[in-house]
């Protein structure tokens, strides 16, 4: 099952910090990395500190952006050691472990997402993300280094996936009756829906504030399954009906002056 | 009382792995560093990986054997891929935070020992210890980076020592910034709601079936907080406006009809 998981390194400047969580990954019985939009390549530095898990390297997926990286993936948590003006559903890692696990058994796909190593991930980054998750750490001393955030991560993975029975953190503690949305029918859904309250005149696009941020988070932290993501799609698709009919009267009206 | 574990390092090869180990440490915030017999210095390349953990590195204490490094400890504990010849107590990694939390609290000095990156801890060094510690790895790939099994252990003693774990009512881990809204507010919510989608044609009341069963499950799930609530409710309004100004033409066709 651990084979649902994908790590993702955004944007990483180090090589051998590349080899260091493939090494890391490979300890822990992770296989699939992805690269998004690496500035470092993986070259020997990389695979020296890989220690003979080369063959992640060379597997490893190289995407043009996070977002191609999550494709298909219906668990997305990000890694943040800071807490953000939009507060986001956070986990520690056992809880994340947990999670992933009961995602994973239902047949999801999972990303991990670690950021850059000077300044993890961007608030746009993060809310792409179903949840977040922090390690706790020394307040003062924060900052953990990519592969040793891998580490511990794919090493409570390890304890939550190889241990028995589901474990206490199961997001809904039942067997669900449709798969979970992916991360691109969740993108398409919102975008959706921000075009339908402009269209009933909800949503100013010249004033956005953080409306769509919280509406984001809310649905994000749902967790839709595909059939919920039907019944809201079906909302937004109504609502511009609505929308477009109003603009018609002006139309008629039209018409009644050319009369 | 993190303060009352030493992390001993045994006859390690490169300078990098005891940087990298120090600013492990210090994230998980500990400090205590015994070099047993190093092979490597604190050399430039240890102090760049330790990223600012350098006061770590300077105050390491540097022995000439693993028996002085581990002189007063009343726990040690040594760390071991493999199964010894000789049956040992062996724990895993939350075991042995736990026996190692108990012992701190007791006023006992802890000692976690890790091997050569070669070839880890011999058998004699082994049989120094009250018990030994595995880090469940894949069978196939079991041997850590000596920096990222300080990482893993460290990051244990941390959760038993300072339990950070997530507190009682605070449902996503973070101290949120709207209250969450009450069970009332949801059910109001849910109702605005299914007028609203009543009104724009989305939800035919003769045949409901399971639409808002479906959309409250949903809804309670992601457990809104006010202020998502305002916005929902801001938004269900402006569908019934729209809903609302599309009845007009219908009111105007009764009063050309009765002119």
């Amino acid at each position: 099952m651990l084979d649902k998981i994908r790590i993702v390194m955004v944007n990483t400047t180090h090589s051998g910090n590349i080899g260091a969580a493939a090494r890391a990954m490979k300890n822990m019985g992770l296989s699939r990395l992805y690269l998004a939009d690496p500035i470092a390549q993986i070259d020997e530095e990389a695979i020296q500190r890989s220690s003979r898990a080369d063959d992640i390297l060379s597997n490893a997926v190289i995407c043009p952006s996070l977002e191609d990286a999550i494709a298909g993936c219906g668990l997305v948590v990000g890694t943040s050691a800071r807490s953000r003006s939009i507060p986001w559903p956070l986990m520690n890692p056992r809880q994340c472990a947990a999670q992933a696990s009961t995602a994973a058994q239902a047949g999801n796909e999972i990303a991990l997402v670690f950021g850059r190593e000077s300044r993890g991930l961007t608030n746009e980054e993060l809310q792409l993300c179903n949840a977040h998750v922090h390690i706790p750490t020394d307040e003062s001393f924060s900052s953990l280094n990519v592969s040793q955030a891998i580490q511990v991560i794919c090493y409570e993975m390890r304890l939550a996936f190889t241990e028995t029975g589901p474990q206490a953190g199961e997001p809904w503690g039942v067997e669900w009756d449709y798969p979970l949305a992916t991360h691109e029918q969740l993108n398409g859904m919102l975008q959706h829906m921000e075009q339908a309250l402009i269209d009933i005149g909800f949503l100013d696009p010249d004033t956005p504030k953080q409306l769509m941020a919280r509406l984001r988070r809310l649905y994000l932290r749902a967790g839709p399954d595909k059939l919920e993501l039907n019944i809201l799609r079906g909302m937004f698709a109504a609502m511009q009906k609505q929308a477009a009919a109003n603009r018609k009267p002006d139309h008629n009206e039209l018409n009644e002056g050319s009369e």
